[in-house]
């Protein structure tokens, strides 16, 4: 179960030790947040031993850093496929946000590790992040700016709105759980119709 | 000055020494997290003995505790205040956003606090904390009600537009800082624009 679970979060980690490793701390640092959180207790979480532990990651940071570094990767992945795809600024921003609002739902106890810890990170891997993160943004921000140029969107100020649009999808792994009652997919179907209209798209 | 700093963020907390453990508190909790941190560190960070520390707090809980009460109880009085206050839908909704805003820029490392470790509060604490949280939702729920009656909003669901308002605003403390180049007032100026357009308000 674990371990299934583990592959499906990080498929091109290997070999399944370091997937069990990454699962185990994230779901210490969750508990417990990075700081509290020895590596000790995530080897124990993990069934294996300390020495095992530093065969895969030499600390952890380099846990830390993994895990948040394959988060930001994949919401990358999906928001630059949508945006780089075909189709208008109207159905792409719909299709980030549906996609990026949906991975934060279903993923949220990683993703809170990915969004919350990143000031723990050492100054080198915090400016690899940081780099996605600006890809990210910049993604959004040039459909806004697409969809202003078209007529489609109205907005005063593309930094806000872009930043406005990714912090909304950002804020659902706070809140969201297992008891909210409306799946990940359908939740990103309302926050497309809600972020559409904030650009001042006609939904 | 962190004297007076503390008496502008807890005005009703009395004496000032408890104010400023409170202080110490939040700058310890952003630092390492609630659970790395010791009551020793906050009282170190005080200026005052451990002992000195429990003639106010009994606990690291008990200090928790009261920056997550003070913190739900301000935003609750400034949405409560413009929420019962006179105007329609629109201009009450986008006074409370305003405020909610800027709110969470203007005191972003004590909202972040208030925000993100309510899951280490004791039971019955944890739940007068999600007795004010409830009271915030509703009244912001109960002003888009009012605007979809009144044919000023539309939305497919009540909660869910709640929801995301509020969002918008509780997410501004994890990426607001003093570089991002624009006053809490004025982010709150463009979040409320933002949010009417959301709420299917003509701006």
């Amino acid at each position: 179960m674990t371990t299934s679970l583990s592959a499906e979060l990080w498929p091109n980690v290997q070999p399944d030790a370091a997937r069990r490793l990454m699962l185990a701390a994230v779901e210490s640092f969750a508990d417990r947040g990075y700081h509290a959180t020895t590596t000790r207790d995530i080897a124990a979480a993990a069934g294996m031993s300390p020495a095992a532990l530093y065969v895969h990651f030499p600390s952890k940071a380099a846990l830390l850093f993994a895990i948040s570094h394959s988060g930001h990767e994949q919401t990358l992945k999906l928001v630059e496929s949508v945006a780089t795809g075909g189709g208008g600024a109207k159905e792409r921003m719909r299709g980030i946000v549906e996609d990026f609002v949906a991975w934060h739902a279903r993923r949220h106890t990683v993703a809170r590790v990915v969004q919350y810890e990143l000031q723990a990170l050492p100054e080198k891997e915090y400016a690899e992040v940081a780099d996605l993160r600006r890809r990210i943004e910049h993604l959004v921000r040039d459909v806004i700016a697409d969809g202003v140029e078209k007529g489609v969107f109205t907005v005063t100020d593309l930094r806000t709105a872009a930043r406005a649009v990714l912090s909304l999808g950002v804020d659902v792994a706070r809140w969201y759980s297992s008891r909210t009652g409306k799946t990940p997919k359908a939740l990103g179907r309302e926050y497309g119709d809600l972020v559409l209209r904030m650009l001042g798209a006609t939904v």
